[in-house]
């Protein structure tokens, strides 16, 4: 519903926060958009363009399970925002709008959603996006954030994981492990801590940066698409199982960031972390030999990272890595790949 | 994402439950409608009849807030499903999907998550339903479920809680009152625990009865409406500041089932609860004079009961009760109605 309905919080007798009315009216109304009647309503009018349909997704975080109770509010919301918009780049939407069900630990404070708010705001400038309604509540053990987001989409541009063909070849947008190492140096690892570019892989463990701007490419050219939340193997053996191909990648061509290479170089066996680790929020997609022209000719003149890692054959959803030292590994049983 | 994508349930190392894809599998893929790509996929493709927009709604409930831990997971599913389709019907939309964000208590067990999808397969049955996708994760203090949830609707027809206008006359659906009590009973008030109706009541506080099939009514007369979730009297406050106009309401008129009835008659302090009490679902809205005869006529062939309790007034937001006593009450500064 566009109104933020939070009932539970104003039966607290607390009277140094802002009531639920207050909370929405000073942080929230300020982002919603067309159709959300300034969050005042039970619901959201969502006009849709003719002809299009609208790709949907729904991705909830928690703490203490996607994030940690103390980290920054800012990347949080960010973070909460963007495992949702890698779920559409991937399937070719540019997003456009979005609820939020806002779950606070009983022990919210008005700085807490202020910066909550405000990473959220800075996401819609940055993204084109608005808030059109949801649900504040208090919850235990959290926060919990669960965010609906959508984008108009040709419908028969929507691209699933189940598309993959024998022969197709498979690409992923950016760079990979960085979130998971990030998490490492977050607990503290020691071989990570003390690099140089652990500020920067910590910093994409709280907020990903998800390929948004690439989405119309995966519209024109990719068969299949998903994004990389779960780990680059684990997520590879899913679309091709969901394609029913097999998939032969090469580790060596998987695209990392300097700070993950530079951490691999010196511990060979974090690059079993980097590849199954989850929180890319990359696309893992294929294209189809005869779009490959077309493909190339578009990824040209755009700014997101885009590394050809391996090719689809016929199978039935299995995943062979060949390894740094040149070995091919089968996998397919697990959720992920054992190296 | 239509993917019901639980890594954290995977992560754990516990044989005697199934993992992410087999829950999914066994029981929220059979819930999948059209562009839900069997749950497989990470978003939803939804399509939109031309020339029809969404009214779309997302709403939370958490354990412990919401709804007891051990309450039965048949009713949690449909409290959670249900105070969804309220806000829908209260705009005017029948409801046509859904996706699900559901939170596990970290020792959730494969019998309560049966029980739930069981619950969410009735009233998918009952209301015809489809989920189109969502997420699964491990809540620590949960469950937590949020539930997105979209109905067609013509934009013109789309009814928010601002258009209430003077002499515009005030409704209900249902009855009032019913949950609130029921809830005291769970609580063990000794006033109701041996009620002759304390079932109902308490069943009723369980699981909501949405006033769903009067969708279509409220599209074609109702100036401004909105649902019934935080009490009576709290949420006519909400519309009249939403509208900007003042409602004179009369206590006498609000309906009450038997068995309120019943509880008030032996205990009058219980009409209290019943009117400020919340987790009704019905429906609150007005209809303009000029619109009263169709109305009546329309509301003749069908089944959902509907009260006429009171009057929209020139103003600025104020509530005036007219009580049990006969006395005109004011409000309008707190969340609900201090009588």
């Amino acid at each position: 519903m566009a109104t933020m309905d939070a009932a539970a919080m104003s039966r607290r007798n607390d009277t140094s926060r802002p009531g639920e009315f207050e909370l929405i009216a000073r942080y929230f109304a300020p982002l919603a958009g067309e159709g959300a009647f300034n969050l005042l309503d039970d619901a959201a009018l969502v006009s849709v363009t003719p002809g299009k349909s609208l790709a949907m997704t729904q991705d909830a975080i928690m703490a203490g399970v996607h994030f940690f109770p103390d980290d920054p509010p800012h990347t949080i919301a960010m973070k909460a925002l963007r495992v949702n918009l890698s779920d559409l780049a991937s399937k070719g939407a540019t997003p456009k709008a979005f609820s939020l069900a806002l779950g606070l630990h009983p022990d919210w404070t008005e700085a807490w959603v202020a910066e909550f708010a405000k990473g959220l705001a800075d996401d819609c400038d940055a993204y084109g996006l608005s808030l059109s309604g949801g649900d504040t509540f208090l919850a235990p053990g959290g926060p919990v954030i669960s965010i609906t987001a959508w984008g108009e989409i040709d419908a028969a541009n929507y691209k699933s994981r189940l598309g993959a063909r024998p022969g197709d070849r498979l690409f992923v947008t950016g760079t990979i492990g960085n979130a998971a190492l990030g998490l490492m140096i977050r607990r503290n690892d020691q071989r990570l801590v003390n690099l140089d570019g652990a500020a920067i892989l910590y910093s994409l463990y709280l907020a990903p940066r998800p390929p948004v701007s690439f989405a119309p490419i995966i519209a024109s050219h990719a068969s299949a698409s998903m994004d990389i939340s779960d780990g680059f193997i684990g997520d590879l053996e899913k679309m091709a199982r969901a394609s029913d191909v097999d998939f032969e990648v090469s580790a060596l061509k998987v695209p990392l960031s300097p700070q993950v290479r530079d951490a691999v170089g010196k511990h060979p066996e974090l690059i079993h972390a980097a590849l199954t680790g989850g929180d890319d929020y990359q696309c893992l997609f294929t294209v189809p030999p005869q779009r490959m022209d077309a493909f190339m000719a578009d990824i040209a003149s755009q700014s997101v990272q885009v590394t050809e890692v391996g090719i689809a054959r016929p199978g039935d959803g299995k995943v062979g890595v060949a390894e740094l030292s040149g070995n091919s590994i089968g996998s397919g049983k697990t959720s992920y790949s054992h190296f």
